[in-house]
């Protein structure tokens, strides 16, 4: 059994990595830890594990969680951790990063968008971004020592992973840009009350949020810019608790047919175990609690514009669930191990 | 034009005081403080009065606010405006308070469930319980001069209002508890944000809270004691904006049929423009936005325990239309000026 | 007070009409159609009237609702009233058709995208497309004898209000479509239950549907062309009961400043009764139950492309209010006589 | 493997038991069937399994079904399954039996509940009801041949738990009525699509139904009279996806102290797998896709009255997870196999 431990577990990412790794048959967990509620039981601030999870929240202490962990989820919330995972990289454990403290390689653009400069800018330089679908070689091959997965964003995933095969099929226009719409459930803005997320603001209402300027921007050009392109990214707050529903308007530089477009999807993602493709437009009430990610492509009357459509469940595929993936990978598992179950509907 | 005020306006209470006193007739809003947003205008913080509303809020200061109006709304939560009710009302002003500062009339009681002595016991005696349906004529001869009135909480309003007839009627067995088992909508527990309120914790669960310790329980039993009655209250909160849907089981003397039991509620609440005597169960649906009370009995198969159910918009009948009603009766105006538009459906 | 009277009142269309127009004081209801529920009262199928309204429903009467007012407002299904509405008009009567049945006016396009030719090709000539704030000279012109007004589409007021302006300035660069993705309550799939609208089904979802095929696509078209414009248009079902919010992206001919976008809205739109240009992007919350429809626009970084957004409810400015709108200026009135109060927050 | 079979399973309780026998380590699917979509593949129905359940829906034939499976889940609606269920048992088959078919044992009860007779009075005297805290032994015992479990109504289940144990205790006042007044979400009305659970007319609202008509009633009088006892029952129509909170008024011969009430619980449910007590009020937040049931006491001030409160899912402890606990029992395996899975949160 490969010994975890989760730094920051009583937030919904947290939550979600105990939710999915209690039923995972190759992991123990062996602590757990809170900064509000050290001392006390897991399940007093998680009541949804109670008789599943005896664990009692601990202090965070970078040290002890390497003596007792050899895998250390970082679930903190950005600068907090970034430190700590330099001291557990030299003592030899691996480390998925939920937060975006490695997942930012160009010079300074950590510090633009996060304000403050990187103080590990060689750990960052090392840092594997953990989209399986693209990078499965290199989190393989990082998993042989000790490494540092930078999990990626729910924004990011849900963009990148619709996006990747046609980038790749080089059809793309990128003279224009990539518009971006995705609509997140309130999961995704944290569990820390705010005036933004209090239920009676949010409940009948829909509101796009940090045009522009939304931290996850820089994570999705740094992947898009591989090819060329550059995106429009506007997010909303939906009111549901999980999933992203992203819509892609994609500039294409010939029109394309529907079944053109489904071939570009097919080649690229047949067999793989997280990817859907369907003929609907996916529904976030599809994924609710799975770890998969729902992609259509269709084609317009031009056709010079395709759409794409994504549905991920922005705790699961867009955080936990694709860190246990990635975990699966690093140690040379199942790739599905823990992660094979439906997610819940309605 | 009546000039009136509000203090405490961009909480739930006082954005719908606003939204209700902009179409009323006979009104004009001279001043709304905000504690947080002083300087700033209303729109900012209520943005949905865009175009109706230009007012700047102001900082809280009681001596103004009796300067620029006759009547004022004090919707600060409790505690806050203890003395300055006591100046506007020796400045010769009359004063709705929305906040339970002046509902509690036995001695000790609101220390007891306030945590802190009441600061002006003798101002408190005068203040009138203003539920128009049971008290208008108080209320109305109170209006002949300055005054206060101690606008009803919402769960009293809810469950009072169903109950009184049959309190009045001297079926009740008092020798058993009156159960209230009340639900209510999240904007109830205020605008400020909580861990309790936050979207993802209330979306999809409904959870009960406060029972036997809910600050409403003293408000309800001080006007169910004058026929003898004690009650079980438990309030739940529910995963929708507005309402309160209040069920009461109502032990009876005797057994009463179903027309026994509606006669004593037509008896007691015909002709009255803001109770709508229903048969089916009410709906929350069916009373968002307006300042009806639904009312509906129900007879059970022993006979012996009556079921009464009560559906109120918690921020109209339950706090800032019922507030209305009351200045409309103080006033001698019609008492359903500016309050006779429906609610909205769906 | 102008007799009016509504065909099929009972959808929610027709229930927000009767809602609007209790509270209009030049106007008095003489009749109310239900096909399901004729001989009933009014208040059994829509409760939340219940002391404000004790119509009886009637049976669909074209020749009855032509004696009985001198407005109609038809809120049937389309089809069903394209020859009625001939009727009326012969008649000398005004008619206020909420359905899509006179919208379409090119050769062939209604029986294009409703399967059935049109049976009044010369009526549906002189019908006037009832969009107050691009139209209003026609409509007020058209008002002075027997005439028809199209009211428009949800979506397509959704769509147009916000795009206008900029068609207008020719800023637009039409050789790319406009992409206008746009999110709406369940209340735009009208009251009757589908499998798509089943309450467990949409809750906690959000899904995309008809994209390429919605029957709004050819109403928005007939607009944009005129300057030249193609869209694509991707609708969603959102879990909320009222409200649109609409996103498009813009193609601009060149880079615009945030400034110069704005100019461009301000210069079209001031002084309208109810446009209002917002500076942070519009929220369905601040909109619900009124006739505003919130507008703003974002410059991107290269500037060719602007993000429009806007918010309206669809049950008033995107059917029965704007139908209001019409009716005030086919009558002379004042434009917004009856509307002119807020919606509900929260 | 044992060979299990769905009849019915495109509805909400069939698509409950495929995803969490999908789970099951001992298990085998080998039929579903579906009234309107034989034929068609299961995941056309319920997207939500694609990619973990290949299975190709069948015409609904009780032949055929008893060929293919060991153990039959019968989820389709009352009646439909009355007659197979006796061939299958004379095939030998085990038969979990989802509708209320098979429940209700006394004289006349089901004609008088459902509006005809009972065609087959002699296995319903043999049906075991599965509610397995109570009637384990019995279930067991059952077992060991073909046979029939009655599994329980979500309602039941959620009352008969929590009271149990103090029924049995026979601390019970029986001349007063035992009031239940239970909130459950909306899958619990089945997937069909109906005017009460239309998205619009649900959301946001709060109802009752069916006061002392629904047909739980009996159910949970059957048992609760076995005490001497009677009930009152109020359910409402909660605007949640699942769950049911029931709260239990229960009047007590004498007072009883916090402590007093929660040994007698304790004492019950000490080991029971998924009984959880909580010692706050239960939320359904919390129990959402699990098996458990989250039951909590609340001593009164007088104390002649404890206030019981339960959280189930009802499409899990309620329906689809108590069958397949049901099935584990029959079995002679663990209990928990297959349900051992936290819920999901938020």
């Amino acid at each position: 059994m490969l010994k975890v431990a989760i730094a920051g577990g009583t937030g919904y990412t947290g939550a979600e990595l105990i939710r999915l790794l209690i039923r995972h048959p190759k992991v123990e967990i062996t602590s757990v830890t809170s900064e509000q509620s050290a001392g006390e039981s897991l399940v007093s601030r998680l009541p949804f594990l109670k008789g599943l999870c005896d664990l009692t929240l601990e202090k965070f202490d970078p040290d002890q969680l390497a003596k007792k962990a050899d895998l250390i989820f970082s679930a903190l919330s950005h600068t907090k951790a970034i430190a700590s995972t330099r001291q557990w990289i030299d003592a030899g454990k691996k480390v998925i990063d939920l937060s975006a403290d490695y997942r930012l390689q160009g010079d300074g653009v950590y510090e633009k968008w996060y304000g403050t400069a990187h103080t590990e800018p060689d750990l960052l330089k090392k840092a594997v971004y953990g989209l399986p679908e693209i990078y499965r070689h290199k989190i393989a091959t990082a998993g042989t020592g000790p490494c540092l997965i930078a999990n990626p964003g729910c924004y990011p995933t849900s963009a990148l992973l619709p996006l990747y095969p046609f980038l790749k099929s080089r059809e793309v226009n990128t003279t224009r840009e990539i518009i971006i719409d995705a609509k997140s459930g309130v999961s995704g803005a944290g569990r820390a009350a705010t005036d933004k997320t209090h239920f009676s603001e949010v409940n009948e209402g829909l509101v796009a949020y940090n045009i522009g300027i939304h931290r996850h921007i820089p994570e999705i050009e740094q992947e898009v810019s591989l090819f060329g392109g550059t995106v429009i990214f506007t997010p909303y707050l939906l009111p549901v608790n999980r999933g992203i529903l992203t819509t892609i308007y994609l500039p294409l530089k010939r029109a394309l047919s529907q079944a053109q477009l489904e071939t570009i999807l097919e080649e690229q993602y047949k067999g793989e175990p997280f990817i859907r493709r369907v003929n609907a437009p996916p529904n976030l009430a599809h994924i609710k609690g799975s770890n998969y990610c729902d992609i259509a492509v269709f084609a317009t009357i031009k056709g010079n514009t395709a759409i794409l459509m994504s549905a991920i469940d922005n705790l699961v595929k867009g955080a936990s669930g694709q860190a246990i993936q990635n975990m699966n990978i690093l140690m040379g598992w199942d790739e599905q191990e823990g992660l094979r179950s439906p997610g819940f509907f309605p």
